[in-house]
């Protein structure tokens, strides 16, 4: 089968013949991937981010954002059978050890992570476990895809968010990409919160009207200054940093106001932070990872019930170089999704 | 009334003859106190480290960790009356605003903290409020004063550590002194969590040991390299730093789990955030304050159950700046009160 | 002034001339009503109902969901000024007992209910406590004041459906009155559940699907075989009973899925419970009564986002047992408010 | 292999010759059962009152408490080996629905209860799944098989007794018998509450006094009254009741103050439920069933913390009738447990 793989870093992915993925183990399911989207982090792994956090040897396939059709399962599979369109969580995981018991599996001890640990879904075929599918039913593996992982990051946060708000609280989203623009629609539906965007991109912020920020703030005139303004003084009660450099992360800090919270998600910058003011407001940081199973779920059902619905441009598997390319100029709205 | 009172940034506080208070609103009290304790943040005061953060202006009376017996009530009080003994919970507040109504009293949109931002109760009597009082019973005011502030921050750091484990969870306490005693004591009736308690001192360790630490660590010798092996590589699910200097923050970060918490509740150091890390492992960094009033009744009711004693060193009003003085040697052992 | 008061049980209101209350405590404001909604619980204290729970003795006057305009302030106000658009939470409390302390305050210990336990809104003044105020700004007493009982009790039964469901869980709402009808919008805007509505009366099904209501089930026409035709057998995940008689109660217990929670509202009916049934499904049962502050703001935030809509009948203080009359009936939609 | 069986309703259960069960599926773990609690549950199925609740045909062997040591895994168990030591949740599970995947197991969708609903663990051997099983250590089978069901039960009580409360709240324990002793210790380590226990056996009241109850109640001479003196006619936040009859049931909810809850442990008997009382003092009626995976590892290292110790008394396989018969009498102390 056909397959993109990253054989050196800093270089294009090269889309070459390998031999597909076979059932290996009683609860594996064969997934013939008809969508793939492509994302910030396989930017990160091609620019080398993430070699010092995983161990990995090249090359492999990349894509960690799957959604498809069953093509064959294993034996002890009860709860899926051929022909299912389903969408894969991003990780596959023991379902033993504590973390995976308490409904926490993407902190399962004995991790799996296709895409970037493994081979992913930039490929004609990909294997998961019957553990890591979530039925799409009547929606299409190519519109969803992207919720395997920028939605799935997305909700996790947007739920941390809304169990530190309350209706009439103030929420500040930064970044409007392909994470933004589902936390927006995320936020308007699990929560009554106030909401703030900020971006760099005008084209962005006019996005993040139309999906139902109730303000715009555009970053590169004082975005501090500007959420004060609206806030009349008082901050955000929550931040949600979805691009994470040094410039976010420390305006995200100065957003917050007593008792809030700064959501990191986006990654690549990092923050000097005091331990006075850490105490003085009582805020909070937190890192936030990719959601698990019951919150692909429930993203699956508010996308069956209308109420999100993620921006995608569709291409073929050998377009994910130029996917991968607008993202870093960052002029591609909504997600990059190959077909593979 | 006598009262020992700022004049100067790092000068010793001066004991002389001031007016006493009196009541002026219907809800008032006028507390005689009869002990009050001594603690670093006065230490911080003197150093002017809070200068930027609260405006007041010298001189005044430092003092926030009091406790006493009420002497007069105002008009409109109906829940003490004199004669009440009493512990003060350290602000005033005006119990209308949101994070009154929610019980989060700390955040009060009109607080006031005698003894930081006001004069406070090292001197022979303080006026307070009603809504800041809590009933001691059988306990003696000097016994429990440091529990108006020293405890009630450690209550709250445990308490986020209670709600962030389950029995069997590794926790970490950094700084056994005012605070670290307490928090043991605490994590030991409040948690079925094993701990590990770490501090420069030999004397703080033994301590440790006696009030139910599991594991200590001297912290001169690579206390992240002798976590790991106490917690066979895993690292800890919490991390409550007392101390809060460079460097203890540095080694809490590298001592969490994934979805591990580092609660910064000592200050005067900062910390270096990558982005990468707070994702990777999905970790938080969780400021925290002192404790709302439920939170003080609840340590006052554990006192009474015989589960908190705290270890008081007693002294004369004039002997403040001695306390002082040992506690930024770090000799002193447990808490230092003064009995006006 | 006019008010409409309870001369004996069983009999109707009386509007009469009795001199209008003053301002007594510091804390006290004077409110001159200008919207006091109808409720069933009035029917009930007509009927004697309430006898046996509260002490208190006749004459006095009804009226418990009060919005107005202060007249006049205490001495001790600080949140409040003449002029100022108010809605009144139904209880009185001392902001000092535990309760309060936990934002509980309808578990205080020291409280009055104005209009149950004594004189009420169906007057043109009312006195209450700054503690029991909320600002409703640009919106108006008379077509808000359900909120403060109505509304208030609808959103607490949400919230406990919401806390205990997730996106795609199950609701029943059985009744779609005065309460029901302000459940089904806190439903559509705080939760992304499945809705369905019962009622006996063709018309109230019919409002139920304009306020959004997934499925309306005729509750003459055993209502528990069509929940369980909609629900695929399953049950719903939360029944909220706002009626509460014999034939509701059962039926709601027969409702539930496993791990189900059936919300109680609505009374005058007794439930014939077995504890091998409570256990098998551990199912609950939760009582449920008039929300806190915190609840009555957020309902007026959501009523000013225009989530929330009450839908009243207005008529004059004289009309009241016109309106008490209709609600025996069941002839009144939305809810009856009079203007004093 | 030997094992004892129900061979007609009311009738005491034959210990016959049976074909000892195999491996079938590759999750699946072969135990060696060398402790087998006996349970008034196992009263209740000899006494037909399972009979309508779920379907299963005799004979069959009951036994619903079990541990034992591994004597085969299946070709895809990777968690345990031949020769561990281990506990048996009660139920065998999918992992794949909702319920299991977000930890609350006891609620799946393709449950199977041996010993209740399949033969069980009163025989020598018992096959179950890999998900099924704790690690004991260094803990004895027979000391620990009640942990199982009795001990699994109480701690889910007492967790979520422990939710509704705080230190210093009443809880009342109804019933000192085999969950009850294990109850009373959990309380006393999972919260600083004050405990009544209540029991209508004298022995059982002085083994609560051991256990740590700060009051206990001969529940033959007015319980209610005797928990009202004590609590200064407040009643309690929670009541346990491990019992279940009508009379207890009637008892727990007149003991209940305002926002109380009554927790269902015990099963037989049935409550006439006013939804007046219900919604007056907002109390809560929550069934309790036993716990999930993560319950029963937390109560294993509560265990072996020293903190949790069941009462047992051994048997060969053949007493088992013995001990049912005590159970039904009253006259068993802690728990039976057989050794087949």
């Amino acid at each position: 089968m056909r397959a993109a793989r990253l054989f050196a870093y800093d270089k294009p992915l090269k889309v070459v013949d390998v031999g597909a993925p076979r059932l290996k183990n009683p609860m594996d399911v064969l997934v013939r991937v008809t969508g793939a989207g492509v994302c910030h982090t396989d930017l990160h792994i091609v620019e080398g981010v993430w070699r010092e956090k995983v161990q990995v040897s090249l090359p492999y396939t990349l894509g960690h954002e799957n959604a498809g059709v069953i093509e064959d399962v294993g034996d002890g599979v009860t709860a899926f059978k051929e022909g299912d369109k389903v969408i894969l969580h991003p990780v596959r995981t023991d379902g033993l050890c504590r973390a995976c018991r308490i409904g926490e599996e993407m902190h399962c001890e004995n991790l799996v992570f296709p895409g970037i640990t493994a081979d992913g879904g930039f490929a004609e075929y990909l294997v998961t476990s019957e553990r890591s599918l979530v039925n799409i039913h009547d929606l299409k593996p190519e519109d969803v895809a992207p919720l395997a992982d920028a939605g799935l990051t997305a909700i996790r946060a947007v739920k941390k968010a809304a169990s530190r708000t309350t209706s009439g609280s103030h929420v500040v989203v930064q970044g409007i990409g392909g994470l933004g623009h589902i936390s927006l629609q995320l936020l308007r539906c699990m929560t009554n919160t106030v909401i703030t965007a900020t971006d760099v991109a005008e084209s962005k912020l006019r996005l993040a009207e139309k999906l139902g920020a109730h303000h715009v703030v555009d970053a590169r005139k004082d975005p501090v200054k500007q959420l004060m303004a609206i806030t009349q003084k008082k901050g955000a009660d929550v931040v949600i940093d979805l691009v994470g450099n040094d410039q976010t992360l420390a305006n995200g800090m100065k957003m917050l106001r007593k008792g809030g919270s700064l959501i990191i998600v986006g990654y690549g910058g990092s923050l000097n932070l005091k331990a006075i003011d850490m105490i003085f407001a009582e805020v909070s940081v937190l890192g936030s990872l990719v959601g698990n199973w019951d919150e692909l779920r429930e993203l699956i059902e508010l996308t069956r019930q209308g109420k999100v619905r993620v921006i995608t441009r569709k291409g073929k598997l050998d377009e994910v170089n130029d996917f991968l390319e607008q993202l870093k100029k960052g002029t591609l709205e909504g997600r990059g999704v190959v077909i593979p």
